[in-house]
């Protein structure tokens, strides 16, 4: 599991798809990411002078704002047409949670003690964007939903649907992989045999059932 | 300058396009690379047993050979547009050195005691599959040859025609970034003469002319 916060110096001088590579999961694992590239072109997109204030991209290279996620889109599309065709599929997640529902779980931060900690006032000026984030979840979502690397946009203001929803997405996508345990060969399953045999002596133990 | 060798087990296990990424360059540097991900297209395309075996990618995301290349042509491709659009120009130098030529550094590496340790008997191998390279490198090249990240071929039997060649080419594509010197504001220009004052004073020097 890895999440991703606000970038490093060194993360912002490279282009915005480098950090989270590093973290993509090696052949037989699964790496799950709390915030993503994807990051990219939402928060980015609602702060758009983080392209040029930080990440400082040469303005030649950017154009107009519009043709400037619509890139940003293409990157994020050939990444995971990439890691697919190399034996990664990536899965999305879009936890839908209502304005409501949001309002709530702030208020729950504030009122409760042990959960003052996780209030953060910059939350607060976020939610005044609300209008401006759902543009930049539709876009996003629409720009990068493909067959091999499908979205699930998931209502979340039930935390225990989300959480059945999620967990069968991720079984429906596990199926199609058609996983196997790796099988022996002949010699290898007799020679295992052996090993066995061999062990049991060392016990002590005769030939089990 | 990075030489990238055989890739590491952990490297085989993600995409052909993972270790090297890890070295792309900050902003405002530069990356040398000896060798890259184009191998990926130029040995393992002449050893393709590569992919299933070593790289170990399912074989249905290979479909067939032919596919399977241009699929990473477009990757490659991708990858430096993503490069480029985030302020990373690539450039490839492809060193092209004869068959006739090779056989007499070859040679040289035999003869001369102190190059033995260059001498590789699996360099012979290779160079038997001459033909079979020559179309490799002609198809990966013709596949990525973009004009936001060229390649340059270059004659390269004769050593110092060939690095006035790349230093050539390495300036026409420094001079497209046209870079300049950072600039300071009035206000940051007068606190250096500030500064000067100060550190002369120190010295116990009188003001230079």
């Amino acid at each position: 599991v890895h999440a991703f916060k606000r970038p490093s110096e060194e993360e912002l001088d490279h282009s915005y798809l480098w950090r989270t590579d590093h973290h993509a999961p090696a052949r037989g694992c699964v790496s799950i990411f709390n915030r993503s590239y994807y990051e990219e072109v939402l928060v980015v997109r609602v702060h758009p002078e983080i392209v040029t204030k930080y990440q400082r991209i040469p303005a030649e290279r950017i154009g107009s704002l519009d043709e400037f996620w619509e890139k940003r889109y293409r990157h994020i599309r050939e990444r995971e047409v990439e890691g697919y065709d190399n034996g990664t599929t990536t899965v999305k997640f879009f936890l839908n949670v209502s304005k409501d529902e949001q309002a709530r779980r702030f208020l729950s931060r504030i009122e409760r003690k042990q959960k003052n900690w996780k209030f953060e006032a910059g939350d607060m000026k976020e939610r005044a964007l609300w209008d401006e984030y759902q543009v930049a979840y539709e876009d996003a979502i629409n720009a990068t939903a493909t067959p091999n690397a499908p979205w699930y946009c998931v209502p979340a203001d039930d935390k225990k649907s989300m959480r059945l929803i999620v967990a069968q997405a991720i079984r429906n996508e596990m199926d199609k992989l058609h996983l196997e345990w790796p099988t022996l060969s002949e010699k290898e399953t007799a020679e295992l045999g052996e090993y066995k045999k061999q062990l049991l002596e060392e016990l002590g133990e005769s030939e089990r059932a």
